[in-house]
């Protein structure tokens, strides 16, 4: 979720639109927010409606949209004059970019999440977090706990398989700055969001994150630093 | 590899060029047809070189090109003015496409090989791709003969995973006719390559092909249709 919201953060900078960026603590995201997270997406288990980040209000037109795709979506439609995030060309193949790009952060994300909740969550999140991890055996087995499930010597491997994901990325852009050529768009805020996740969650200067960045003889640095202008 | 020359075939003929195909038999892509097939990929077991399709020779420019990507670089550099087959914002994405499309196939592939070899393939090369398969004990268990592997009780479920399959790109394309919006590419040509393998290897008519032009409402019949303009 972290780097969806990311992503939309992103998106929305790259419209070069007056924007404020609210951070919420997932306990309070129900219907005191209302009004900020409009786009119920499912019931919670006891029929409750559920309420989603990222979402965006948008006081020029009173719209609210939660959703990353359905936020790009609505940024392309409303505002024609600026640069396009989902040029009609790439669309369909953006929408499958970002059905894969998901499972690439796989490998490592069981000993990062931990690092998500201690250095991006709130404290209020981070312990709804932990209670919803804690009944997910394939992510935290039961009775053991999330600071001492995933001892550094099992990590390497991991970190090798991140590598060769990234590989592939690296492949598919081949000489080209982005996802989309010389212009970013969507698939590229999503590759940033991931990437500026793992930067936020291990910190900079960390050993993990310097070791992300000299993927790829440092494609990845460079692609965040060519990136800076959409910011 | 059937697959792939339909989807080369395609990307030939949509430059609008005169152009000849030509069918070779599996045993005889070896230096007979060197000159046409130039690109030597990989090396035998034995150590000769190995020859491949999709290839082909551009008597205007004298080049001999082999491997489906790389037919359709040099198409797009050496014809510039025709329409591009992986214009630059698309061409990552097309690659990432690529990458994903050939795994769609699978859950039906075991029981079409056959079909493949008796409606497709010459018989030399039917000989050949029987003795290839007959080595790889995932393909067809040891001493199992290929008409008897795959009964047809056991096959109604993989029809249904290859249905959800192509939803998955029904979703990608959404309003769009094409993957790449309004003017077809190569993501394109490779997901007609596709289907006109079905197609071929089933044969018209039959139940198998009629079953996946019905998938989705009929998506994927209006797709060939719309591609005709192409061919």
């Amino acid at each position: 979720m972290t780097i969806i919201i990311l992503q939309s953060a992103l998106t929305v900078n790259s419209m070069d639109l007056p924007s404020k960026l609210s951070g919420l603590s997932i306990p309070t995201l129900s219907p005191p927010s209302k009004r900020l997270v409009s786009h119920q997406l499912v019931l919670s288990r006891d029929g409750r409606p559920l309420y989603t980040l990222p979402a965006i209000v948008d006081p020029s037109t009173g719209a609210a949209v939660a959703e990353s795709l359905l936020i790009a979506k609505y940024l392309d439609r409303t505002y024609q004059d600026k640069p396009s995030i989902l040029p009609q060309s790439t669309q369909a193949l953006q929408v499958a970019f970002l059905d894969i790009l998901p499972t690439h952060p796989h490998p490592i994300l069981q000993f990062t999440l931990q690092k998500i909740t201690q250095n991006i969550l709130s404290p209020e999140s981070e312990v709804y977090c932990r209670m919803v991890w804690a009944a997910m055996p394939n992510v935290l087995p039961p009775g053991v706990h999330l600071d001492d499930a995933f001892p550094m010597e099992s990590r390497a491997k991991e970190w090798e398989k991140l590598e060769k994901l990234f590989a592939e990325i690296e492949r598919w852009i081949g000489n080209e700055t982005f996802t989309t050529g010389a212009t970013a768009s969507f698939a590229d805020f999503a590759l940033a969001g991931l990437l500026q996740c793992f930067k936020k969650a291990w910190t900079e200067g960390s050993e993990e994150w310097e070791r992300v960045i000299c993927f790829q003889g440092g494609r990845w640095k460079k692609f965040l630093e060519d990136l800076q202008q959409y910011e």
